[in-house]
């Protein structure tokens, strides 16, 4: 039985299209751009001619794991991405599959991470634990007993979409308060703004636009203790501590693993955020769940992600 | 094969020991008061002393199963519990299993409701549900794939120890904030107490001492249209409706069964949780869960789901 599969990362902006061995290691890539493409038939059919020009030859498949915004394990169908430029659900395992003969396994892209990290990364041997992603918004996949988390609906895992703040600020899900307006790239930054707006501090962060204000400028002004950045991180991480403490109180995990954009302010995020998880978890479970990096590498990390739903 | 098994309920007041088919029926039942006892070992001699009596004889059990406030399905122990009179961990299963030669199953009293629910109540047949017991404080069995959900430590679940409000109402955790706080029979008396503080409305319910209040008093002044009563529960069923909702985001289950002092308030706790339910659920899972009272006798369902835990 052959070990290769094929990984699919399906961004906004891009489409990568991997062949990945056991080991994780990736043994050819292939890339496009998603955003030119208007209609999700034509798209299917880009992949699948890359696939059969590039992939399929002399090479044999075990099978296709595909991560996706809007991923619907249960239904294999992409379903309303804001991200994406084509309408309405698109049932592309169905058409992967029925093109070219093999078992092709759909998620989302935090419940692909979360699936990267269990086979390839710092989740190897962990049977209980979730990956939350913090890049545009916040996503998570969520491992219980060795298993991704899908629920009744296969719609699991909205961390993103607790609300922790009741009429507080605009979510793009037409809700307030959710989490990941506070807890993501994005987030980050409407913290930031609505803190250089209220108070006097000096901050480098001033001499940007706020188009040009992003969580990578905020973490360049955290570098040079620039007060309003480091104020954001804390601020950020209090909420998020909170959050992870309130999910480890229902889901009791070994591990939650920060990934995305965000993450990779380290310290910055990391401290506060385990700070205040610290703070507010239940005292039985004291102790009892890491809050880590990645073992991922950043760039990789959603291609093998999406090549390791092959190993469920 | 036998279809008998031995449920055990331990409360904190009463201990009851069932002969259950696989039908849910109770064929035998025996009854001691638990806090008579200061020693836990003592205490388990006399569970072993009526089974051995009352049980074993002419009948040929498969295991036995208990539900225990802190009671952990993975070591088998019943940890600290606060409304128990012993001290320390106390591990029951191994001091049963070794005397009677029996298999035993213990979990927490919130998991074996859940388990009585999936094999005997209103949850046959489903895969991703919870149950939620509204009593003295508020716990969780959540039921994944048609498993409890344990977590690494054995004690996910602790659904009633989320922080909804900072700093707000002290929790016996030693926490502030947490759920259970508000929906709970201790929780809605609080708010009462509060509302009467606060309000000047005529209300039956100042003709009480706090010590009288109880969530069945609120209960019934509600039905005669008492002002504080009815506002006491929108509170409550606001609060808990909203918590309902971020838990639903994150495990998207098909059923959430509210059990307990509290639910039996029927439509004047169901109607405010359902409704805030709706506010603050994600948009995609609108119209997934069900909120839906147990289907199991109240005066029976601790000791059937006891009893259900031996069909895992």
């Amino acid at each position: 039985m052959t070990n290769k599969v094929i990984g699919i990362d399906i961004g906004g902006t891009n489409t990568v299209i991997g062949l990945i061995d056991n080991k994780g290691v990736c043994l050819k890539k292939s890339e496009f751009r998603t955003d030119s493409f208007n209609n999700g038939e034509i798209y299917v059919q880009k992949i699948i001619d890359i696939i059969k020009s590039d992939f399929l030859n002399n090479n044999e498949i075990k099978s296709i794991g595909i991560g996706a915004p809007n991923g619907n394990y249960l239904t294999g169908c992409i379903d309303e991405a804001p991200n994406l430029k084509w309408n309405g659900n698109l049932n592309i395992k169905k058409l992967i599959e029925t093109s070219l003969n093999l078992n092709v396994v759909l998620t989302n892209d935090a419940n692909a991470a979360a699936y990267g990290e269990m086979i390839f990364g710092a989740a190897k041997g962990m049977k209980n634990f979730a990956v939350i992603t913090l890049g545009t918004g916040l996503g998570s996949g969520i491992v219980v007993e060795g298993k991704l988390l899908y629920g009744h609906t296969g719609l699991a895992g909205e961390l993103g979409h607790v609300i922790v703040k009741p009429d507080d600020r605009k979510c793009g899900c037409g809700r307030s308060g959710c989490l990941e307006t506070y807890a993501s790239a994005t987030g980050i930054k409407k913290t930031v703004i609505e803190l250089l707006k209220n108070l006097d501090f000096e901050s480098e962060l001033r001499n940007y636009s706020i188009n040009e204000i992003s969580s990578k400028k905020i973490y360049e002004a955290a570098l040079n203790n620039d007060e309003i950045a480091l104020m954001a991180f804390n601020y950020t991480g209090r909420i998020l501590g909170l959050s992870l403490a309130n999910f480890a109180n229902i889901t009791s995990p070994e591990a939650i693993f920060l990934f995305g954009g965000l993450a990779q302010a380290e310290k910055y995020i990391f401290e506060p955020t385990i700070k205040s998880f610290n703070e507010n978890i239940l005292h039985i479970l004291k102790d009892t769940v890491k809050i880590l990096p990645s073992g991922l590498p950043n760039n990789m990390a959603a291609i093998l992600g999406a090549a390791a739903l092959c190993y469920e």
